[in-house]
């Protein structure tokens, strides 16, 4: 991909994207969360050919029309997150310790091995939300520390 | 500039800035209104480093910090909008057209000779202010033909 497509992208994404990391509970998981990331990129629905473009040039993610008449692009896959974001360091600005905490976030997970490792990333995730100034945020590494036997 | 640098800056644009046309009544002009061309970017008062980081680099208009904790820059000298537009235009995706017809417009502004050469021009406003969807037109080139002697 060249680099004055990727460094549109990073524009985009810093002047309407967002990256964001979830905690959501699982009675399934071993750890009982899982940590989700996305990469979002919004727009008004009249205008999602740029979403179409997007994804067409990553191949993953969904598009999704709201009835709020905006439409969003979105990759939670965490192999894909990461790959979107190595791609978009070089050029990122506003959103750039976002990209860094979010690759060592992903990375951290990749390696996890243990209940103690796991807490410690959703330490990471608290921090990555307070880089977003997110208001809504719901499942701290608080409330997961608490249904594991540490 | 540098073209990395330029489609950074069209991404952010697209993303989330806005290029508008307004007709504005002036009981000392010649045609008794005024074309304003702007560009404007926005962000989250707390980013507002970004806007500060571009205005650096085109070395005009100004940054607003509103109560609602969103700040703009925006540049409305029409020389330079018409500059600003130019540089962008190679990278630009979401608002290609707004860019061309802008151009036109400040073109035609450029030399005009005549209020029927105004009235053409006012009516590429209207059709300028179509491309972006808005909600909020007052001034048509209606309301402008009304006030010329034509």
């Amino acid at each position: 991909m060249d680099s004055i497509m990727l460094a549109y992208i990073a524009g985009f994404l810093d002047g309407d994207g967002s990256i964001f990391f979830q905690i959501i509970p699982r009675k399934d998981y071993k750890q009982k969360f899982q940590i989700r990331s996305s990469i979002a990129f919004y727009q008004k629905s009249e205008n999602a050919e740029i979403l179409n473009w997007l994804k067409e040039i990553f191949g993953v993610g969904y598009i999704r029309h709201r009835k709020s008449g905006i439409s969003d692009y979105t990759i939670v896959e965490s192999k894909e997150v990461n790959k979107i974001l190595l791609l978009l360091q070089p050029y990122v600005r506003l959103k750039k310790k976002q990209v860094e905490l979010g690759l060592e976030i992903l990375q951290k997970l990749e390696d996890k091995k243990s209940d103690k490792d796991f807490l410690e990333i959703c330490k990471l995730v608290d921090k990555f939300k307070q880089l977003n100034y997110s208001k809504k945020r719901k499942i701290t590494h608080e409330i997961v520390s608490k249904s594991l036997p540490l």
